[in-house]
C-alpha cells in the first residue's frame, strides 16, 4: 500500500517523559540529522509549555522550548519539519512567535475530550499564526461514545489540520484501532487523521499499521520505541515497513547504535510486566511507573494483586 | 470472540534454542504447574530427537526427552497436556513408546515443505501409536505457492490433527498471516490449523491474534517470549487477552517473577536490532545470531550493510 502517510517522530517529546528530557544537544542534533536522512517527515522536538505557568525551578530546554535556542542548535533546517506539543492551561500565548519567525512548523495540542473546546481555542490561535496544527485526543480507550461525538462536532468546524487518535494506556488492539479509525472517519470526513500508540501489549506497531491501512496519514513513532512507560511504535519499524522510496532505515540504525542502546541501559522503557498489566486493565501507567521506581519493582504478582483490588490501587496511586 | 482455541506453550522447546536447554528441573516443574494453574492447554517440554542420531556428546534432557525421566519429574499430570517436537531424520522410532505408556500426549513434526512426505510418515507412525499429532511447515514466508499446494494435497489425506503455519523468520505482518490462514483453510478444509510466530518485528502477538480471529485453533507462545532470536508470542499476553474463563494471568506472572527476569539477564532473546533486520529482509536469523555472539554485536549499521550486500552475507554466514 502506498499513500500519502507521514511519520512524526516523538522520541524527544514522549521519550522525555522517561528521562525528564535529559537529552544532550548532540543527541537531538544527531536525531534531527538522522531523521532527515531517513526521510522522516516530522520530528517533535519537545513541549512548548511555559516554565512560568508550571512553576519550574530548573531549566529544561526540551520541555520549555525556546525559539532562540532552537535556532542556535538547528541553524539550518533539512528535510524534516519540526513540531512541538502543548498542554491545555500550560502554554503562554506570548511565547508563540508567528511561524515565519520560528523554527517550528507544527504545533500540536494534547487534550482530554472534556476540554476539547479549550484545545480548539489554542488550535485557532496557532493556525492564525501560520502553523500546521493537530488536536490529540488522549485516553481515547475510556471516552464514552456520546462525548466523542459531541467533541467531534466542534472539531469538524475548526481549522485543525490533523485529529489524532491517542491510545494513551496502550490498551487497544488492532480491531479496536480499526473501529476507532472508522468512527473518526465518519465523524470527521474533512480532516486528516493521526495515530499515537503505546506498546504495553506489544501492539504499538501492529496498531499503527492497522491505522495506516485504514487511511490514517500521520503516524507517530519513536526511535527504539523510547516513550513513557512501555514506549511507542518504533520509528525503525515504520521506516522499514512503509514502501516509500524516500525512507531509509540505515540512518535510524545509526542513531540507535550511537546513542540509544546506552540510553536504554540508563533509563527504562518498553515491554515491562507492570506496564503490560496496566495496558490489559485499560489504566494509566502512573501506578505501574511508581511501582517500577520502588523496591518492589519486580514483584509482578503482588503488583497484579494490588491493581486488581480497588482499595489497594488507591493506596499505591497516592504514595 | 470465544471459540475453541488452545494455547501451546513452547518455552522449553523454543527457548532451549537460546540457552542450549540449560533449564533446571525446578524451573520446568514450576512452569508446568504454573501453566496448569493458568489453564494453558499444552506445554511443549522439549525435542524428542535422538542423541545417537545427532552424535550428541553431552546429556541434554530437554533436547533428547526420555520417558522415564519425564515420569520422574512429572509424576502426576495436571491440567496441561505435554507435547514434544521432532525433526525429520533426527528421531529414532524405537524411542517412541505407545501413548498410554508415555507422559506425552502430542508429538509435533517440524519440516520444510520439500520434505513433507517424510514428515507425514512420522505423523502416521505417531498417530498409530495413539498420539495427537501436528505437522509444522517451517519458513512459510519463502515457500512458493505451487509447492505449498502440492504439499497440502498430501497433508489433507493424512491423519494429522493440526497443521501449523510457522513464521520462522518473523517476517510476516498481520495482513500476510490473514492471507496464509485463508489459503490454508481453503486447501485443508478438514484440518485444524495452528500458528507459530516470531517477534522480530514486534508482530508475534498481533500475528497470533490475527490467526485466532480467522479461526486458527492452536496458538503457540512462550512465557516472557523466550524463544530463538527475537523469541515468540508471549504466553502472558495470550492468557490475558483471550476471553475464556479458564485462563488466569496470575500464575504466569509468578513464573516470570520467580525465574524469567533473571534468565533474561543471563540469556538474550527478544526485540534486538539485528533480528529485526533479518525479519525485515525475510531471512533466517542465524547470521544475526552469529553477529550477536561476536565483538561487533552492537554495530547495527555495519550489520545492515553486510546483510544487504550479497557477497558479505555469505562470508558472515560461513564464519
Amino acid at each position: 500500500m502506498v499513500h500519502s502517510s507521514k511519520i512524526l517522530d516523538c522520541t524527544i517529546r514522549d521519550g522525555g517523559l522517561v528521562n525528564n528530557w535529559d537529552f544532550s544537544v548532540e543527541f537531538v542534533q544527531d536525531l534531527y540529522n538522522g531523521l532527515s536522512e531517513a526521510g522522516v517527515e516530522y520530528m517533535e522536538i519537545g513541549y512548548k509549555n511555559s516554565a512560568r505557568l508550571l512553576n519550574a525551578k530548573e531549566p529544561n530546554p526540551w520541555r520549555f522550548l525556546d525559539d532562540n535556542f532552537l535556532k542556535e542548535i538547528i541553524p539550518e533546517k533539512k528535510f524534516t519539519k519540526l513540531s512541538a506539543l502543548v498542554d491545555i492551561g500550560r502554554v503562554d500565548p506570548k511565547d508563540i512567535l508567528p511561524r515565519e519567525q520560528s523554527v517550528l512548523d507544527m504545533i500540536r495540542v494534547a487534550c482530554y475530550v472534556r476540554e476539547v473546546d479549550k484545545g480548539l481555542e489554542l488550535v485557532q490561535m496557532f493556525h492564525d499564526l501560520g502553523y500546521e496544527t493537530s488536536i490529540n485526543i488522549m485516553a481515547l480507550s475510556s471516552v464514552p461514545e456520546h462525548q466523542l461525538i459531541e467533541a467531534m462536532e466542534m472539531v469538524k468546524e475548526s481549522p485543525v489540520d490533523v485529529v489524532y487518535i491517542v491510545d494513551s494506556f496502550g490498551s487497544l488492539d488492532p480491531a479496536g484501532i480499526e473501529h476507532q479509525v472508522k468512527k473518526f472517519k465518519s465523524l470527521l470526513p474533512n480532516k486528516q487523521l493521526g495515530i499515537h500508540t503505546h506498546n504495553n501489549m506489544q501492539l504499538a506497531f501492529a496498531n499503527t499499521l492497522m491505522a495506516y491501512q485504514n487511511g490514517v496519514t500521520f503516524l507517530d513513532s519513536s526511535v527504539y520505541g523510547m516513550g513513557r512507560a512501555a514506549g511507542n511504535c518504533n520509528t525503525e519499524l515504520l521506516v522499514s515497513y512503509i514502501q516509500k522510496s524516500s525512507y531509509e532505515m540505515r540512518p535510524v540504525l545509526g542513531i540507535i547504535e550511537k546513542h540509544m542502546v546506552e540510553m536504554r541501559q540508563k533509563w527504562e522503557w518498553g515491554y515491562i510486566i507492570p506496564y503490560m498489566i496496566s495496558g490489559v486493565l485499560n489504566e494509566h501507567p502512573r501506578v505501574a511507573m511508581a511501582y517500577r521506581n520502588s523496591d518492589e519493582r519486580d514483584q509482578f504478582v503482588d503488583f497484579y494483586d494490588k491493581v486488581t483490588t480497588p482499595e489497594a490501587t488507591l493506596a499505591t496511586a497516592s504514595k
